[in-house]
């Protein structure tokens, strides 16, 4: 399959993308708002990975185009802009199409970094699955794994992925996906309703690095 | 030190009774509204860890007295009456004694668990906090460990603690204390303003459990 990462020139986009590229064979589209980012970012992805004696193309697109080819569909863009990237792309959305949250919101102050999810709503996703068009199914994923973890790619990922949706076809797409990538465990989270529990672990495991010497990039696991 | 367990006789009392009781040799003491119920629990903590060779008296009292005597009080009852356990036995906390919310506020529907701090809190944790002697320190910790896993003393538990205080000292002992149990690491999670996400985490690992098979009372880890 094709997976589109909207966004795919940040800190989160890079990582699953190396991954992707490095563990996976589907076709990678690395899209942005602005194509020349997108086409700058493949070029890099495809040359670190050529050093690893991976040598794989990589597309770049504007999200638009990158959404419209692709049957899945990652939004990994700053919460704040995921419902907007959203409505941009819709038009080249269909129920064959998965669109993926892996966003979370928050903010900071002295204590600390806290979950805030997008006004009016309890999680990122929830504000996703409401400006999607309603045949396509949207799935919470990938929140709480660390850009930085994802992009070393020396790094061994040891690293639990909860995934959730109410679309059980989807869900299963997107949790055999996500296993394509080395290290990582899928759980099934349950309904997308539930998803603000697993976008909240992630300002605890920021919280955890900075409070913790010689902890940084953490993951969760369960058991 | 003495360790008074408030509420002692329940699922999260029971559970960290038997492991204190069996892993350190700090004093414990169940507490219970109803006396003559801690004392029955008790007897009952004391003959199960007979039977594993640890021979050890555990002191019974209702959650008054008990607060009163202890250097850490556990308020191991059911989140909505945490608040209010507090007011009843504030008259024997002082400064030379550390408070400690292993609670959590969930609901439930038919997504499964969701995490519902007391009304105008953002943390079970805050809320005993507010109406707790000023002089008196707080601290977050044992939120997310499941009582069936700590209770079934022949489960190796293998899961983080994350301790959050605004009381630098407080945080040491209580770390200090909570890593006396086996299998427990713990974790500094800041102050206690980021409690919620501690808190959080456990209707997660609760709606993990029922949706993936052979999981159950899960703990988590942090990497």
């Amino acid at each position: 399959m094709e997976i589109a990462l909207l966004g795919g020139t940040g800190d989160v986009g890079k990582g699953l993308a190396l991954r992707l590229i490095r563990d996976t064979d589907h076709a990678i589209v690395v899209g942005s708002r602005d194509e020349d980012r997108a086409v700058q970012s493949a070029s890099e992805y495809e040359a670190t990975l050529e050093q690893l004696g991976r040598d794989r193309d990589v597309a770049a697109a504007g999200n638009a185009a990158a959404a419209e080819r692709a049957d899945v569909v990652v939004l990994s863009v700053p919460p704040e802009y995921a419902p907007s990237t959203v409505e941009t792309v819709a038009d080249g959305l269909d129920d064959e199409t998965i669109l993926v949250s892996p966003a979370v919101g928050m903010d900071r102050d002295a204590a600390g970094f806290h979950y805030a999810p997008p006004e009016d709503y309890d999680s990122v996703a929830a504000a996703i699955a409401d400006v999607a068009p309603a045949n396509v199914p949207v799935v919470g994923a990938f929140q709480n794994l660390a850009a930085g973890a994802l992009s070393d790619l020396s790094n061994d990922l040891q690293a639990d992925v909860v995934v959730t949706s109410d679309d059980a076809t989807a869900k299963e797409r997107v949790r055999g996906l996500a296993e394509e990538i080395e290290g990582i465990r899928t759980l099934d989270g349950g309904p997308l309703a539930v998803t603000g529990l697993v976008e909240s672990t992630t300002p605890l495991l920021i919280d955890l690095a900075m409070n913790n010497d010689g902890m940084h990039d953490l993951g969760v696991t369960f058991r």
